[in-house]
């Protein structure tokens, strides 16, 4: 059991690894560049979730061998670089749907063996799966994806509870392994393939009456606009997302 | 006054959580997007200065009420998002200076309770007061409004060195917490009032004495130009509140 | 040897606080900007591989006087801000790269001490070089240089490997030292004068046949473009540095 979670979550460092690359490729980086985000992609969630917990050592400097599965993956994909811009297309969000599912289960699993409470295993385990994607996005100077659109955190949330509430239901460990997994993939394979998402807020500036002539004046309020007078009407509108023209295009 | 302060903390994460609910907003995020941002801002500060402290277990991870408290805000928000524009002018800035007066203190009492230096205990407290903000408008791609205009982390450091040296003194604790608060708030709140702020220091180009017809050519550089000959000369100015004319609107 | 090294290190802090300050008048921030540029230029990578070592307090929290010197440095700058553009020329890059070998040095020093595999020490002696000019970069909202083009990770990493290769080989500390500074030093310095750059990896977008009379027409993708239909093929391509045009100036 535990070799195969160690495995798995190797190969889930891999899938991270690369969509790092892929970014690193799509924001013109050097080779350097590209290994910083590969390996921030692949065990950041991990170090802050270690960093949090206060455990010492992170994982990956007590077992090296993470570092070197990052630097052979990133010596790869500048190899066969020809190569790389095939896995952004179907390959890589399917296989970083997989890596997400198997770092919330370790990500949760950690925790819960430190005694801690249910809700703090939820989010370390949604923390391991997402913080490295975050400060990736960071590191490109992009919004984080996982803030705004797609069922990605949500799905990984849900994984979290799956497998916390089976524990503590005393389920036996490999059942609630694989419900946790089962649960975080089919939600996120479901969001890509119907392109499911929640709604967002929106901060919606509405003119005032004398200027507004129709009320397809309205717009998205540009942030932190200077607000001249007379004070135009601000309201937060909730955005369901088949309104919501922009397209979805992960890297 | 244990009991007080610990209430008062769970205000300051409220009222910092739903500064980061209104940035949410304004960025178009989804209720996800909404959670961390609160999150950050409400925990980030003092998760950052335990983990620099090294003290094991960040203080969310020993006590999850803190994170109870930032999912029932962030419920209600999102349930109310109606009236949530009505936080923005007002109340907002006040509710956060009062925030941000009991964040330092907290930050300072922590630091001191564990035998470190004085500066350590300041700057532990103006962290713990200003980090998670920071980080919140850097999720959000916002240079940290806290490293331009305002006096706010002015105020946070004034009201460190109230507590640290008022302790140092052997003041009774409930004097040294309310001196601390009533100068940070005070500060803080007196900057809000008339738009107090330090002065900023620019780069800026002067054309070469051959195309300078007059000085009022001058203008500030933009980051990083690429300098071409003959080369302009490039001095630092230090530019007086008054002379900006940007607007101050913080979310 | 032990002193030596204490008052280099302070250097180097100094150093490193300087390029933060500069940043800081480039992006036109206050006194507080300036010092928070400062402090996470010239502390932060060592504060964050103290943090993944998981050795309990950060060093500048045993010894503020890191602290003191980041104050004094950036009072004397605001002080003498008529002087600060002087920095940016000449005088900063070099230093910078002293600080910048010292300080993988430093790194990879303190995580061998701690029993640490030589992979680890590699990463922390990098680590504690770079991550400080990233944070700063990232708080200055700017994509960090080091990911992009100058040999400046690759220099940090090269002088790792030689202090933990000799280190290894059970060379006298001095001479590993030495060895270690002069590699970094000597890549760096290298570097700066003749312009020196990794081949950089670009997403390069291939109009489709139909409308590509000619191959002139390819053009790097603007990150996340809507592709629509007839879906142009993407690439990718290895830049080497003298086909870029982008001139080099950092802060």
């Amino acid at each position: 059991m535990n070799a195969l979670i160690y495995w798995l979550d190797m190969a889930g460092v891999i899938v991270f690894a690369l969509s790092g690359v892929v970014l690193a490729c799509r924001t013109r980086m050097d080779p350097f560049g590209m290994l910083v985000l590969a390996a921030v992609t692949g065990i950041g969630g991990g170090t802050l979730r270690d960093m949090v917990l206060g455990v010492g050592p992170v994982f990956w400097v007590t077992d090296p061998t993470y570092l070197w599965v990052i630097l052979v993956t990133v010596g790869l994909a500048i190899i066969g670089f020809h190569y790389i811009h095939r896995l952004s297309r179907g390959f890589l969000p399917v296989a970083d749907a997989f890596g997400l599912a198997l770092f919330v289960v370790i990500g949760a699993h950690k925790t819960l063996q430190l005694q801690m409470p249910g809700l703090v295993a939820v989010l370390m385990g949604m923390m391991t799966g997402v913080a490295g994607g975050m400060v990736r996005d960071m590191l490109a100077r992009r919004v984080p994806m996982v803030l705004r659109e797609e069922i990605y955190a949500t799905a990984a949330i849900a994984g979290g509870i799956a497998y916390v509430g089976l524990d503590a239901l005393g389920a036996p460990g490999p059942l609630a392994v694989a419900v946790s997994l089962a649960t975080t993939l089919g939600l996120r394979l479901a969001a890509i393939h119907w392109h499911l998402a929640l709604p967002t807020f929106a901060w919606v500036v509405i003119p005032s009456a004398s200027e507004a002539a129709s009320p397809a004046d309205q717009k998205v309020a540009p942030p932190a606009s200077p607000h001249e007078p007379p004070r135009p009407k601000v309201r937060v509108r909730m955005i369901r997302p088949e309104q919501s023209r922009r397209r979805k295009n992960r890297p």
